[in-house]
């Protein structure tokens, strides 16, 4: 791949990161302005035209020995760990490498067009500069934006909106009458908009109810590979700005998730649950429905999140792992927990009898 | 989509979905009976033109300043409630609401026939009125029932069979000699009749068991986008007749499970488990291999089921969630459960001879 | 199905399984060495021309009764079970068996040749004895092994390697420049290489990092339907030979999974996870990022690993189900463990002292 690369200088990358922040992001370049850089790699991995950044508290020790060409620190970073590489100093290393990284790679490339095995119904609308490959089918009334990709597979169903500039990966599905933003991005085997699971009960027999509602997603969303969001029964399941969903994950008909939040993979959430701004579900968290998550509520990875949370926070429930053997002996104990307690008091009252000298619980 | 739909009156409605129900389910109409419906619509939202229901307890305190035209309820919720709407009352105000929606939605219609980018093996059969959506591809073998529909890209395999007016949404794949019954629902990406997960161990390797057998559906049954349901080793997986399967649900090899029981999404069923009929699984539960639920268990969510239940009731087993830093705090003790019991039990013993006056436990 | 079978004398099948194992596994016929043999079946339904053999231990009773042709047993289960039918009596029935119903398969045949409506770019490589179905895409530099099927639907794309006599089920996608090695399986829906899950946090919204490695995967490696391995950030994930994973599984960027481990249905592993040698992860099991697995580790269904794990074992962690009535009462108290452990310290301190007798704790 390095053939397409492009070759930086630190000082020319420095400058790229500032613009495409907006401005809003800058650095220190403390060593060889005029290294030239032309890829992001790993801190154990990288090279002498490579950059890298810390990714993880625990690899902290390999600042010091990294071959990199430059690395992205924080000040403080900067000072303690001393690499003897290039160093880019800045508040938000993270982020800068997030842009730096954005630079330096040359995304795919796609002539706009219509790939000739592609399906359009003729009621549907195309925007200029899209490409759309083979085996795609767009039904009627559906509008891609100016810019899309849509790949090789995918579904676009009737009445479905798509904003400018996003990007269905090859086989997504998006059924009739949803609506996606713009730039967003949705990874292969998503299904946006399948029914939502609902039947009433009705002599033995299950009575499917219409799920009449949509999916509606804003902008700037990612959605994982094979990750579903069902329609709204009625009313629509709504994702806001902002939102990245990772793979594998469920989101049941008329749930909410509010903008800049983040679901990792194989989560579930039910029905109807709301979930707010800034907040964080780790993976396989399951959030009961008809809750409510208020904003910046974080959730730990394999927590399932009963009912409604309305302090942000960090909550967590998760049966510790241990070895097999620890766990039967201690699961059995779980099994009477309450014995136990009442147990406890019996002997804290008769403790307190004997020497008359009562405990307040 | 208000332009297609239907427009009755509240006597109108009453008598289609009295009819629609084979004439078991009947309705008293409360205020209006020639209001004007045309939709459904959730309680808070509903105009004058919809119907709307009580959809969880929850929701109580909105029947009241409803504005829909109509609402279902129970006789004694509209004692209860007394909303200023009318009020349709039954005594399965869900069921009823299940009908209605039916009545009014006009369902998307497709012209019968065959889209000419899809692939037809000339050994396979297709019924009459069905249609066969782009790039869908049938097998040699394959039987196709009448007023079937099989969206863009949904792949039918060898041999398989499906029977009349069953639906398979855009891209779902069904492997070779499966069948699947008649009024069928399988939402997109699911794929049904992929290999059982087995293999033995063998000189540090791991040799493939054939997987032999097939995945047989009944009628009625309605299986989620994504879904996976592996094919028998030997021997068949059977969903039985009026089973609703929602999304992101794995069933390994050898399953059954019994009529009109309900799966909830992101559950795991290993292989050769036995559900029994009229269950309901709760969202992300897991069922261990070789075991066997009753008749009428119900899983709460998230719950594993390690051994086989005879009796019908509710089960579960979750770790309450909490705030991160209680969890660590509680977290640590589980670990140490059988000591705690140790411990309890030599005060109880050590107390029970100072006090000579022994506890019965 | 049975037209095409062969048949085969159990003196015949035992040669066979004999030359396909290498010459390593070998067995002897205790009964007829001539009866005909044309397919494996269930202990409890295989009939007078069918093979079985002893699945599960709960199964033992049915040996007795079995009307199969032959059953595969160890000496001991043998001599303790004593089967009216011939018996194949070997050290590793289960490995026996699994060539034995190898050999008995006919596998599906497919004629080499490209489907005409397969789009394969004038800048791919497809090798010879190859079959490539409908609506196959074939990105530019792709490299496709000899004998190779993919099927329907699937996309391979740009760079990406196909080692030779693997078999992409339909709808399979591996995105650009993954490479997949030798005789590997991957069922339907499975999507290798998308974008890892990867963001960093700046003014209020989410920077995406490119995600710029690969997915590789080695030799007789097989992938379940629907299961998701995404690309590096920077660096491959790695599935090292003769991994076997299984349907809707999870595997995070930069994660490396060892040769000959199993995973089970629905696990999820998060991002740059080690997960060593001969390691078995249980259905639903959840693994932390940034961890390592030694080789040889267990772990139950379930459970989550929420830190490295240096010691092969068996390691659980999961909430034991009970009625929901028990389970109500239990989680309550496990809320409050760490009291009830403060309250005991506490008991047994007062009893210490009004006995003078105290505690090592």
């Amino acid at each position: 791949m390095a053939a397409g690369r492009l070759r930086l200088t630190l000082a020319q990358l420095a400058a790229a990161v500032s613009e495409r922040s907006g401005g809003r992001i800058t650095a220190n370049i403390e060593g060889e302005r005029e290294r030239v850089i032309d890829a992001v790699a790993p801190l154990e991995s990288a090279g002498p035209s490579e950059l890298t950044f810390l990714a993880n508290v625990r690899y902290r020790n390999a600042v010091a020995t990294t071959r990199a060409g430059a690395v992205v620190l924080s000040a403080a970073d900067h000072a303690a760990l001393r690499p003897a590489t290039s160093v880019v100093v800045c508040e938000q290393p993270y982020a800068w490498f997030a842009f730096a990284a954005q630079v330096l790679q040359r995304p795919a490339q796609r002539t706009p067009g219509i790939d000739p095995t592609a399906r359009i119904d003729p009621a549907a609308t195309v925007g200029a500069d899209a490409w759309i490959g083979p085996a795609v089918v767009i039904e009627a009334g559906a509008n891609v934006g100016t810019g899309c990709w849509i790949e090789a597979g995918s579904y676009v169903g009737k009445g479905v909106a798509i904003g400018a500039d996003t990007r269905l990966y090859p086989g997504v599905r998006v059924l009739d009458d949803c609506t996606i933003g713009a730039r967003c991005i949705v990874h292969s085997g998503a299904v946006i908009g399948a029914d939502g699971f609902g039947f009433a009960p009705f002599a033995g027999s299950w009575i499917k109810i219409p799920q009449t509602g949509r999916v509606v997603i804003g902008d700037d969303v990612e959605i994982g590979a094979n990750t579903t969001i069902d329609r709204g029964t009625m009313g629509d399941t709504i994702i806001e700005d902002d939102v990245k969903i990772d793979n594998q994950v469920q989101v049941a008909h008329n749930c909410r998730i509010g903008a800049h939040t983040v679901v990792a993979g194989c989560v579930g959430i039910a029905g109807s649950a709301i979930i707010g701004r800034y907040c964080q579900l780790g993976g396989a968290a399951m959030i009961h429905g008809h809750i409510t998550l208020c904003d910046q509520v974080v959730v730990s990875g394999g927590t399932l999140i009963s009912r409604s949370i309305n302090e942000p926070g960090f909550y967590s429930g998760v049966f510790p792992f241990m070895s097999n053997r620890d766990w039967e002996r201690n699961a059995a104990v779980v099994r009477h927990l309450r014995e136990l307690r009442e147990r406890l008091r019996a002997l804290e009252s008769r403790l307190g009898s004997a020497l008359e000298n009562k405990d307040p619980s």
